[in-house]
């Protein structure tokens, strides 16, 4: 008995889903049906990005809609991009900043030998921005880690 | 100027590495590298996912470590697996619990069409699984999302 792993989408709870679009698209992802439906997708090279609106996305699941403001700036989770190299990473948080990204922790080269940094979306969300040199990246932007 | 899409890992801040990683081997689902190097990961059919301690999942980010126990259910951020029919969903609701996961949701027939429920992991990290009729699932377990 087990689950197939298919992590097919991670939906992000949003003050305001066009915005949060604006944001995503501003980064240059591939946005797929417009947010006039409520809900949007982004096309990612592992799992989708989904943007719902945030009493909404705790409606469906059920669970008390605690105001966003009440939201810690740590809530227990990260997302993460991997790039190619240092000069990726740079790169990408001059676009991360142009899109209007709070810099959270700028990027520095970490004791366990990559470059990493963080940023948030409009709703606080962490991103990091990552070059690890021991997690090869293939020609479709994915990751591998390899067994240890 | 963009970002490449790389979304290659969803980091858990967590309180016990070593209980969710047998969690999620619980699901069946792949670890690769120890928990014993304090960071461990399991592969899924996207994005991949990394257990940390959620202290220090913090302290990376340079954010505030909120207490875990002041962290509201609902965090604003859902995580979805989705599966090729309802007689999936329901089988894989079967595994979560018998992994231990409180059901927050019952799977049911929702109104767009598909039937979806939601479970917790250790660390009350909310859950999705479902069957979503417009979004066809390949062979390696992504899911497509057409454009409408």
């Amino acid at each position: 008995m087990s689950i197939a792993p298919n992590f097919s989408i991670v939906t992000l709870g949003v003050a305001n889903v066009s915005r949060s679009a604006e944001f995503y698209r501003a980064l240059g992802w591939e946005q797929v049906r417009s947010e006039s439906d409520g809900i949007t997708w982004f096309r990612t090279s592992g799992t989708w990005l989904g943007l719902y609106g945030y009493d909404l996305l705790a409606q469906d699941a059920a669970v008390e809609p605690v105001a966003q403001s009440a939201l810690p700036a740590y809530r227990g989770i990260t997302l993460a991009i991997n790039l190619p190299t240092e000069a990726d990473v740079d790169a990408a948080f001059e676009v991360a900043a142009a899109a209007g990204a709070p810099i959270i922790k700028a990027a520095h080269r970490a004791e366990w030998g990559g470059y990493s940094g963080y940023f948030t979306d409009p709703d606080g969300n962490l991103w990091e921005l990552c070059f690890n040199p021991g997690f090869p990246i293939d020609a479709a932007g994915r990751i591998d880690i390899p067994k240890g």
